[in-house]
């Protein structure tokens, strides 16, 4: 799995760096919470001349500048207020191996530029790094960072289940994904996976969390259950296409999407559970499937298929990788673009969103 | 500059990963000699359980990751003889905005793999970071490096001189760097922008470099006057595409080499002059230009006009990205073959070789 995911890298079209503004959406609704709870968090007593903080799972867009900025205004804006000098900070950009790091750090001397005419004169140095590697097992060493950060990321699992309780039979059949034919045994099945993976998670970030040290995680979750995801759309267009000899029915029986959206009352127990961490403040808030469309496209009218092109395009730059590697290149192109019609009939009848859960959090002492 | 030089990207048959044997040489030349004088610079009372190392140019290809095996082993060994448990490493990779460090970062999980197997069960942890920046300015918080490491390198300068001290006269007419027919003008303008550029290497190392830290140099030097490099042929290569119509001249003469090879003596006055630094050892050593060629191919007979071959693609990989954008990169293929030839005609007659200074440096008390 950690060789195959990756948000679509370069620059191109169909890129992630072009099809980002979704989590984009997501970064923006935490900043003003990060305004409202970090001061609260941080304390007098807790002053650093140097911050080191973390975007986990950073990918390859301007995205993870954008939260690296907010995370150093709110910082740099708490500083004042207790009459410190700005502090220098201490970056470190985390995804996966095959990520692509290389557009990414190429737009950093163009972000020092800007970075450093916002903060104005008396502001304390910015060292960026790039740090590759599975934020489920250790990335830094002991009682290392001061802050975590991670947006749209603790969702994705480590692997994806692919079997029922039952072993031999495939997990889901003619889907990717938990749908709303789904019994309970396949949440169960997903909802192991991610406690296993979650509690890797929070046991290596609270190794690594200096004693004062904050996370604040944003994740998709689950109002309830029976309501249906983009992904299982995305399930349906490949039903749809071994139907027609188009794909493998085998291929699409045995995939599944390595992703679970939990329930608030799952991450809290699990917080809980794992015990590392006390949980200060969870909020929730939705964003429609096709957030922040129109901040590209003012000047025209936005219909359903505009919208449906629209959010194709999103997942398509964050799933292609894992889909090429089951079902290959060649049915990319036709998957995506029946997808879009398929979201464009969706969003005739209601408008859908994602429902996110954003999670502040201490390291207990 | 910093937006042009860079190392060939990627894994194709003229990339840097597949062209860089000779500072390959150099790095397994300098093995020993950090066996021999780390053990002497690191005394027990600066026991470190977690080490922070550096390479500063790393490039993209696994070279880098030769260093870094390299360093680790010593300061195991060193661990060891002190009856110390085996430090955790954090690794910081370093090179320009635009190097291709994705192709190092893929490297990464057989690395870990490796080191894993070699260090045996007891090994601390290891955590690789990439670190964009040029060094000519600051990259890390004060005081916070352990040990820093540069291989082929610091003889690369932040920019070229282009003009002679009387500005309005190109510097070099007819070639691309210091040749045999230089008057004493020319090296002085060089020599001044290596000093600058030095200089700012030595204090920003410095601040960032902790009290017992330690950073060890490996760069090419001149031993003396007026023995031909391989630069000079590359410029003479150029300038009779320049009488064959096919190179501007105005391009030529105005197009210098961002290097300098520094003698043993400019290098201690330098240091010394800085302040910064106590120089604990130099060594020299020579490399032929075409070190390494036969680890290769060792079934084959290696006549001239393959070690021309050899020697232009290592040449190729290295400045190729500040060749094409200054004469274009239809250019290429011709000036690289004409070049490989050249340079076959030059081994005919003698074995020309690179001539390395080594030094071991401590920060001042």
């Amino acid at each position: 799995m950690e060789r195959v995911l990756r948000m679509k890298g370069g620059v191109g079209e169909t890129s992630y760096v072009n099809n980002s503004l979704i989590p984009k959406k997501a970064i923006m609704k935490v900043k003003t919470l990060l305004d409202e709870n970090l001061k609260m968090m941080i304390s007098d007593t807790t002053f650093n001349s140097c911050w080191k903080v973390v975007d986990l799972g950073c990918s390859s867009g301007p995205n993870a500048l954008l939260v690296v900025s907010n995370i150093m205004k709110v910082i740099d804006k708490i500083s004042l207020s207790l009459n410190h000098e700005l502090p220098a900070f201490q970056i470190y950009l985390n995804d996966l191996y095959e990520n692509d790091f290389n557009t990414i750090l190429k737009l950093l001397p163009d972000f020092h530029q800007s970075i450093q005419q916002e903060r104005g004169e008396n502001h304390g140095p910015c060292f960026i790094n790039a740090t590759p590697g599975s934020f489920y097992g250790r990335l830094f060493p002991n009682n290392y960072i001061d802050f975590f950060h991670s947006s749209y990321c603790v969702h994705w699992l480590s692997q994806a289940p692919k079997y029922s309780t039952k072993k031999a039979e495939p997990l889901i059949k003619g889907n990717i994904c938990i749908t709303r034919m789904s019994p309970p045994s396949v949440y169960e099945v997903y909802v192991e996976q991610f406690g296993r993976d979650f509690k890797n998670f929070l046991r290596s970030r609270s190794d690594e969390l200096a004693m004062h040290g904050v996370m604040v995680l944003t994740l998709i979750g689950r109002e309830k259950n029976g309501e249906i995801t983009s992904y299982e759309a995305l399930g349906m267009v490949l039903d749809e296409m071994v139907q027609e000899g188009l794909v493998e029915e085998a291929k699409l029986d045995m995939f599944n999407l390595p992703l679970y959206h939990p329930t608030i009352e799952e991450v809290k127990q699990m917080i809980e559970a794992e015990g590392s961490f006390t949980l200060q403040t969870l909020k929730t808030f939705k964003i429609g499937w096709d957030a922040n469309l129109q901040e590209d496209i003012v000047d025209y009218v936005v219909d359903s298929n505009m919208r449906g092109e629209f959010i194709a395009k999103y997942h398509r730059a964050c799933f292609e990788s894992l889909l090429i590697a089951e079902f290959g290149e060649n049915v990319m192109d036709e998957l995506f673009s029946r997808f879009a019609k398929l979201i464009a009939q969706f969003i005739e009848i209601k408008s859908p969103d994602f429902f996110n859960i954003v999670l502040f959090m201490n390291k207990c002492p």
